[in-house]
């Protein structure tokens, strides 16, 4: 018998899916997921691929909510593939194992390596994506090429991004979290490929700088981009969820309001 | 006697300064003009080049609040300095007319040619800048070269910020106030030359998506970019101003708290 990974169970969107997690891991999903699940409208009812997808959360959120889509969760670690096929495999997730699939790939891969990973040009209706940040990065390096680097590595945004353009159909969404810091990265890749581009900086609280921007376009779209009012976590006083936060963490609202 | 130009008086910052504009003219100062001064710290008392001054308002607001502060009025329009002429001549003015100055010059030269045309390298504390938009660009054009064209006439943004970067100092500061739209080309031209760079964006109403940014940066700073929280102009019902956008249209708030 192979021996099993520690791991946890935690219900999401109020019971409608649960996540097979690594127990005590950095790559545990939480709010970021959630919110990045909640940037697809209400109604959409095409395929989806999650890039990056550990465990799955950001994908069962899309298809908890959006009861006719089909997610492909696109992970190279086959650790956490792991966990996401003991979530499928999970009773409580009956709802949307039928439409979910896995698919072990680099997204940062490009032409015809891409394709033989398994990413099909033209291939899918919306791509979400939550990139990995080294929260080391959080702190400027003195040394600016260091510094860049921890801000884009190797290019990261241009790349998933540039896959992300490959594998939609034309008008296809995409929706990416990420920090501020990211924003110019992220609108320099977007440019020319993208348009519609729209942003929800998220703010912990009201009067705080954001800790996370939700990016949404659309594959060859010539829209302008447009600043959306932020989605603030918390209340002024204590820990509770904003009712706007709360309703988009139990998969009960858009951020984007569609 | 040369003839006079329709013109209008006005007071800004409840009578602190006067504005003596062209009437009917599409290039009247408002609360764009108002807003950006405001992201001037208020304990500033250096020398501060408002690139294309029009007839002075943003330049004139910083002189008002910031009473040690030097302002140049930097402007290529000989209608517009006559304006602005008019205005440091006028009674009403007397408190910042002895810290102003005005200089015919176009801010997108580069090299020699600015320095003959009078903007100094390594000479300002402070750069402020408004750039003209078209109106009519707020439409996308079916055409995407066309459209490009408008939201960054020739590079705008990058000619106008690489001027700001010559003239200021090592670690002075730079605002600019915009359309959401033009927040790729502002920070693709930021990127290698300012650091530190903050943004708060602005609403009419709360829940209505942002008609201007404004975005404040470094010279050769390392810090990364941070989203503030936005700044809404009008309460949820009536045309009456938010307490905080009056104290910033009234000269008595900083933007950015500082």
């Amino acid at each position: 018998m192979t021996p099993q990974p520690a791991q946890t169970v935690d219900a999401f969107h109020r019971g409608r899916f649960w996540l097979v997690q690594p127990k005590g891991s950095g790559h545990r999903a939480g709010a970021d997921a959630l919110i990045l699940a909640s940037a697809v409208p209400g109604g959409f009812s095409g395929r989806l691929a999650d890039f990056g997808a550990g465990a799955g959360a950001a994908a069962l959120a899309v298809a908890a909510r959006c009861t006719k889509a089909e997610v492909c969760l696109v992970e190279q670690s086959l650790e956490m593939l792991r966990f996401a096929e003991m979530t499928l495999a999970h009773p409580h997730n009956a709802g949307v194992k039928g439409r979910a699939m896995l698919l072990a790939a680099d997204v940062s891969l490009a032409g015809e390596a891409r394709e033989r990973a398994g990413l099909a040009r033209n291939s899918y209706d919306f791509v979400i994506m939550n990139p990995p940040f080294n929260a080391a990065g959080d702190r400027p390096s003195p040394d600016p090429v260091k510094r860049e680097a921890h801000v884009m590595p190797d290019g990261m945004f241009d790349s998933w991004i540039k896959s992300a353009a490959a594998v939609l159909h034309p008008r296809g969404g995409l929706a990416i979290i990420a920090r501020p810091v990211s924003l110019q990265p992220i609108l320099a890749a977007l440019a020319g490929r993208f348009g519609d581009a729209g942003i929800v900086p998220v703010h912990a609280r009201e009067h705080e700088a954001a800790i996370r921007i939700v990016v949404r376009a659309r594959r060859a779209a010539r829209g302008y981009l447009t600043l959306n009012p932020p989605l603030v976590l918390h209340e002024a006083l204590g820990d509770g969820f904003s009712p706007r936060a709360g309703a988009i963490l139990d998969g009960e609202a858009s951020l984007f309001g569609d």
